[in-house]
């Protein structure tokens, strides 16, 4: 068993957005893709939770940036299982240019759910020896930090209704599409005026194919933006971006 | 100078749809960012042309499928320039499994136009020596099909805004953006119930980033398909999807 595995990716034309350097959706598909082959190596794949009508569903990451490489460039992800609790698992990685240096680092953590009821279930009761598998002790795992946002003078709400392309294999919207969208209401020009240094996202419910959301955008301060989705006036999806102004 | 170039990618987690299968859009991510890399290798990418103002753009393609690949199935695509005429170069493409299984084959047609005035220019204007670059007499490039629809009983319109993460480099709606578009209003369950067998594509205009399109369905007869999207009543992209249903 790797405890810590990792993967490449070359940055392919469509990984990039309009500026011609990674976009940070894309580069969130990098870094679960990658989780989901550390997961077959360990035996812990959603395809053999398939089997159990059980599936990991991703329920918050910090995810901070150095600089995103170009078009063409090679990419390394790293990842380890880094602490489990009974119910909670958190996973860490580490993204890097082909000579190290940092591109970016994540923190997520995941629960294991029932498909047909929806709801969290023990680690222990899915995988009787996980400590042994990740190599860990069990012990409490620090919560993701909530994010609560009041909003005083959000953006006009920005519709979307959930498409065929934008489910995963557990048919409900894709992680990284939450995030994708939460960018898409920063706006073209905000990607030529300013960086992402970090983006602390807090996925709070599953939103199924067909269902209408709406996104709203928050600028509390120069350097912080917050993105909320929310479906039948309920928040399923919280980000919190803290930017900068590039300087030429 | 490799004629016939060739590259392979793994089906990334988030490549396949919620069947579990290579999605169509993304097959179509791999044959571009292939011929991307072919072009670099012969010194006439986009990236080259970008200092003069100029970009490759795609005008039509014939998208055929034989059996799509699972999640982390290996991926070759081979391409090659077939023709070209004074304003027209055709790519085809052979996507196959490792073993050399056939996925499904494309043939492209491509212009360069001036990003400024966002017109054709005549290859031999921009490189004095295609023929010899390519390898290939210049000739009469036959032209796409066009394809000529006439909606009596199309689907109520589906309304998108086009969004920052919807364009590429080319600040353009990304041409597999269309396609993935035109999947979403045959629904999710299609895909579950139908097998596409091709798509023969028209792009007819450039979409740029926050014009508003309406995309409209039309079911012509049981194994036929076609999809039109309009902007300011005019239409922009066509495609017309073979299919047949999905027998156990």
């Amino acid at each position: 068993m790797l405890k810590v595995f990792d993967n490449q990716y070359r940055v392919n034309y469509n990984d990039s957005d309009y500026t011609g350097r990674l976009s940070i959706a894309k580069l969130g598909n990098y870094i679960l893709d990658t989780a989901g082959l550390h997961a077959i190596e360990l035996g812990i794949s959603m395809h053999q939770l398939a089997k159990r009508n059980l599936t990991w569903v991703i329920s918050g990451m910090y995810f901070s940036f150095s600089s995103l490489p170009k078009v063409n460039s090679m990419v390394v992800v790293k990842t380890f299982v880094k602490d489990f609790s009974k119910i909670a698992c958190k996973r860490d990685f580490i993204v890097t240019t082909e000579n190290g240096e940092k591109i970016a680092e994540a923190s997520s953590q995941w629960l294991v759910i029932n498909t047909i009821t929806r709801r969290p279930v023990f680690l222990d009761e899915v995988f009787p020896s996980f400590g042994e598998i990740v190599n860990l002790e069990e012990k409490k795992v620090e919560k993701n930090k909530h994010l609560r946002f009041s909003f005083s003078n959000p953006s006009a709400p920005f519709k979307y209704k959930v498409m065929y392309s934008d489910i995963d294999i557990n048919t409900h919207l894709y992680s990284m599409r939450y995030l994708e969208l939460s960018l898409d209401v920063l706006g073209k020009d905000f990607f030529s005026e300013y960086r992402i240094l970090s983006a602390d996202i807090n996925f709070i419910s599953e939103v199924l194919y067909n269902q209408d959301v709406e996104i709203y955008l928050e600028e509390p301060s120069n350097d912080i933006r917050q993105v909320e989705m929310i479906r039948d006036g309920s928040p399923v999806f919280r980000v919190e971006f803290k930017i900068e102004k590039i300087t030429n």
